[in-house]
């Protein structure tokens, strides 16, 4: 799943080869990206705070993608809203975390996009540096549509 | 201001580069910056969400910038916070325009710049397609920061 997912950014988003995102762990639990700082970087020598909000609306994204892509229905799906709360500059390399929902939210999910072909689902990461210290907090509700 | 803006955004933060984007206006009053699809294109061959959510981020930070660079106080400046609601897909070029707060808002973030060496204040940005049709609305809070 890690590698499919790889391969699946990196020929969809031109942006993620320029960011220079790796998969580090994909599967129904969750899914971690990591980024470099160098091509992320911002005036301030800090990462570039568009970079971090891309890397965990990736993440979020991937974990979804990498949920529904094991079930029976293909689907399309996007980002509709976020929210992210930067607490600390990221000076390292970093990564970004996007963990499975309650067990329960994740069935009233696939339940919904089963029956109606649409389904929404608010999904969470976290933005970390080097020495694992959280420097973002990000939150997003993404819709998962039925593919035609 | 405007070619020095683009300036300034090329030379400190690559991912501009990589994204493509330009300074179509920087005043006092608004910053208006384009980005053109291809380098910012996603899965579904619209405008991916990071870029999305980045340019908007630029707009406010470019005003910020604009705004700051013609006090007297040298400022470093940061987002703490933002939000970013998607209410359609960006199928063109796009543009992320940030306006300038209500005077008393701006003149009380500039005092207090003065006064302490540091102040908050919150900006939002309308992101349209090509078409002039708004595709995403944006806020965040800015932090500038007297340069040491």
């Amino acid at each position: 799943m890690k590698r499919a997912l790889q391969a699946y950014l990196e020929n969809a988003i031109p942006l993620v080869v320029a960011m220079g995102v790796t998969v580090d762990t994909a599967d129904d639990g969750r899914v971690v990206l990591s980024a470099p700082l160098a091509p992320n970087v911002n005036h301030q020598s800090t990462a570039f705070g568009g970079s971090i909000a891309g890397l965990a609306t990736l993440a979020c994204w991937g974990w979804l993608w990498a949920r529904t892509r094991s079930g029976a229905v293909p689907t399309g799906i996007v980002v509709a809203n976020s929210t992210i709360e930067y607490s600390k500059s990221v000076t390292t390399d970093f990564t970004a975390e996007c963990t499975a929902p309650a067990d329960a939210v994740v069935a009233a999910f696939v339940r919904t996009l089963e029956r109606r072909g649409r389904a929404r689902i608010e999904l969470a990461a976290t933005v970390k540096d080097a020495s694992g210290v959280v420097c973002a907090t990000f939150g997003g509700r993404f819709v998962a549509v039925r593919a035609a």
